[in-house]
């Protein structure tokens, strides 16, 4: 089939397409500060409703809604994430332009959330519209669940995934997570790690005490530490007793992808200032372990006082974040059973340990459905072949959405970003030219998902009618 | 000398001592948030030039003042050392009356600064004021040192005693430290163990990343807490290298001592809510250990995020402070010089070493001027003996005080509290009786100071004699 409509009525509208996500990402909708959400909610039904959606908004509790949107039908069913909330916006002083001003410059369009995550909404559902325009009613049914706390850990999300899992079963998924790699690749992820946020706390007396108590009174403080130190080998090699045994060996077929993965370490290690990698890890070692290999990180630790001026106390509590991410086939459950029971056999019975999140992993064989249709369709847009990521370090609420149904949905996960987006930091920001690309890419994958799906339908009853030939 | 007109004069004036302070009690002058200090520290001269001082207010930097008042004259001189600052007020909905209200009720004082330690030097200049009164000018030379920076760590005052050691050269040093203890009797400190207030540090990233990255980036809170975990073993014993061998044997006064001091472990327990000691320590080993032995706490760790919500970051740097309580012979310098010496050698160089503030012990011998003073003149106000700690646990700039001349200058601490008083938390309060009890002990031990130091002229004169005779 020829795109050659489709990308004329893209190309005509860009203009359009691109003030519609200026418009959205002028409504500041920060999770984590929670003004302005239901504003921005009502919005993101009413551009799926423009596209010819079913719409339906999902109020959850106390949470922010979720809003659902259908478009087509057919044989085949996919589950299209979005978010529409954005991150905090940190220090405005490091802002060129206001986090919402949403200023184009340079042909980028700079705003909180125009990266991460409402450029991908905007350009999917542009993608939509532009099908419809060009070749009708959508061939395959796609379900837009597009929720509103990402940046808090997605709880409303998790309940929604929960009480409507009929919903979410599906042939396939489609994350917006991903952008450009620093070579200019597009990078499609075939999963996500899982993940386990726990938090460990160590209590001492009631409340902080003068530190003149401190060689008698239990300091949760040394408790928690000496608690931790046990996790991991001053290395960074995870030390939980039977942990490193959960993890499965890593496929052929996922083995021989990590080739295309050229990870730029030089680039990397200038962005974040570090001298180098953990263990001296270096080339192919280096992106195994970034890919593959589960990870416990301290993400916060918290007791006592550390703020201007010599205030000496002995703290009354204690509190560490550990967050690990999950490959095949460790479980939260099971790392929390570990984590458990490897404190207990050293005596840190007292140390408790609290779930906050999790999300088991997400994962797509390259041959399956979402993966060839993704792949398949990039190169005529990006001119190349994508970068296959057979999991993306990062994990989220995709595990649980994946998780509704046995064995899970595969899942495919790509982004209108670039490698200098700076989702979570100051000057967010997209380029306008890769934001048009990406919704000419997923066109072109609403398209391949139909035409492999027919595909695969021919061919399986071309197989059954072989098997009974030959019966 | 009978102390009869003495204790009719403070009988009589109790209401208008009480009055004076609830009047300074009601200037609020919390040093971290440093509103209303100067004009504290002018109330405190003015305090000081009614009793007939002669005073000086010293401005040092931006700092807030240490004011001086010197009272009375003669061959011996005392230092004197109170602070005008009181602490933050911390929670004011967990206060009866507001903090600076300084209501009385049922014979108490309520006020942030009643206790620590507006009473006492409110206390102090009224048994000035009454020994003048009843016996004329003071035999002794009192020099009262007032600072404003008691809960910021003391840096004015400790420059103060760099540019001004002259005037802190004195037979002794009275500190304000101290209260009744729970069984009602007097507490008089011989000393303050010093201290190191250290912060340790980690880097990482430049900044907090993503944790995704947590498998391959180094991430200094593990490596922090690796290093903490070489410093204390989980028992809670200090196991830096060469430490232990720098802590000086008790003396037998000293260790005699310790009987009469009796730790309301129980009551303590249920004050703090613990269930028990480390290691199990109870009675006397207890008190040996929080009178003799050296200390590290933990007071406090910064790092990543671990408020509300579920964001997995990678730190970029991760802070520890520890508090180090010193015994004889134990220096600041040396404690630094171990620990990174320790570290270093467990490969920790990475971990850097701030100073943040420090101070040596001081002591006094039961056999020192103002020890015997302070412990002979309470029997006759307090109905009992005393209770001597040869060391305070606590301690502070007295150090540094007592530091400017060699050997160091003895100091006593006691006080105006009791165990109720709450000097750090809500309800802050002094019991007016023990306030009225403060200033008739006071005058006595003014009294004590100079006939004592009298007496031991003489005596060396006696001895001269017998030298010269016996030549």
């Amino acid at each position: 089939m020829s795109f050659a409509k489709y990308d004329r009525y893209v190309e005509r509208h860009a203009n359009a397409f691109a003030e519609r996500l200026q418009a959205l990402c002028r409504m500041p909708s920060v999770a984590a500060r929670g003004t302005g959400m239901r504003a921005v909610a009502e919005r993101v039904e009413q551009l799926m409703q423009r596209v010819g959606a079913g719409t339906r908004t999902f109020k959850i509790g106390a949470g922010f809604p979720v809003v659902f949107g259908e478009f087509g039908a057919g044989s085949h069913c996919f589950v299209v994430y979005g978010h529409y909330d954005v991150q905090p916006v940190g220090q405005l002083s490091e802002w060129t332009s206001g986090p919402f001003a949403a200023e184009t410059r340079d042909g980028k369009l700079y705003a909180r959330g125009a990266s991460n995550s409402k450029g991908d909404l905007v350009a999917r559902l542009a993608a939509v519209e532009a099908y419809q325009k060009s070749f009708g009613k959508l061939p395959i049914c796609l379900r837009f669940v597009v929720e509103g706390e990402d940046g808090l850990g997605s709880p409303s999300l998790y309940r929604f995934v929960e009480e409507n899992a009929e919903m979410l079963r599906a042939d396939g998924c489609v994350w917006d997570d991903g952008d450009k790699d620093t070579k200019e690749r597009l990078v499609i992820s075939l999963g996500f790690k899982g993940i386990t946020f726990l938090e460990l706390r160590a209590y001492g007396a009631r409340t902080d005490l003068h530190s003149k108590w401190g060689g008698i009174v239990p300091n949760p403080a040394w408790r928690l530490v000496q608690a931790l130190a046990t996790v991991a080998s001053p290395k960074g090699v995870i030390t939980i007793d039977g942990f490193s045994s959960h993890v499965a060996p890593v496929s052929d077929e996922d083995a021989k992808a990590l080739k295309s993965i050229e990870l730029d370490e030089a680039g990397l290690r200038r962005e974040f200032k570090i001298g180098g990698w953990v263990r001296g890890l270096t080339g192919r070692h280096l992106t195994k372990e970034l890919i593959f290999a589960p990870t416990c990180t301290i993400c916060g630790i918290n007791t006592g006082h550390t703020e201007a001026g010599a205030k000496t106390i002995l703290p009354g509590m204690a509190r560490a974040r550990l967050d690990f991410r999950l490959v095949p086939d460790l479980t939260p459950a099971l790392v929390v059973k570990l984590l458990r029971e490897h404190l207990d056999a050293r005596g840190f019975q007292d140390i408790e340990i609290v779930e906050i999140a999790s999300a088991p992993f997400a994962k797509a064989a390259q041959s399956s459905l979402v993966a060839r249709a993704a792949v398949g369709a990039a190169a005529e847009v990006y001119g190349a072949e994508p970068v296959i990521y057979p999991i993306d370090p990062a994990s989220g609420p995709v595990g649980a959405v994946c998780g509704v149904q046995q064995p899970p949905t595969p899942v495919v996960s790509f982004g209108i970003s670039y490698a200098g987006s700076n989702p979570h930091g100051p000057d967010e920001n997209i380029r306008l030219a890769d934001f048009v690309q990406g919704v000419k890419y997923f066109g072109r994958v609403i398209h391949s998902l139909a035409q492999i799906a027919r595909d695969d339908r021919r061919e399986a009853k071309t197989q059954e009618t072989v098997v009974q030939i030959g019966k």
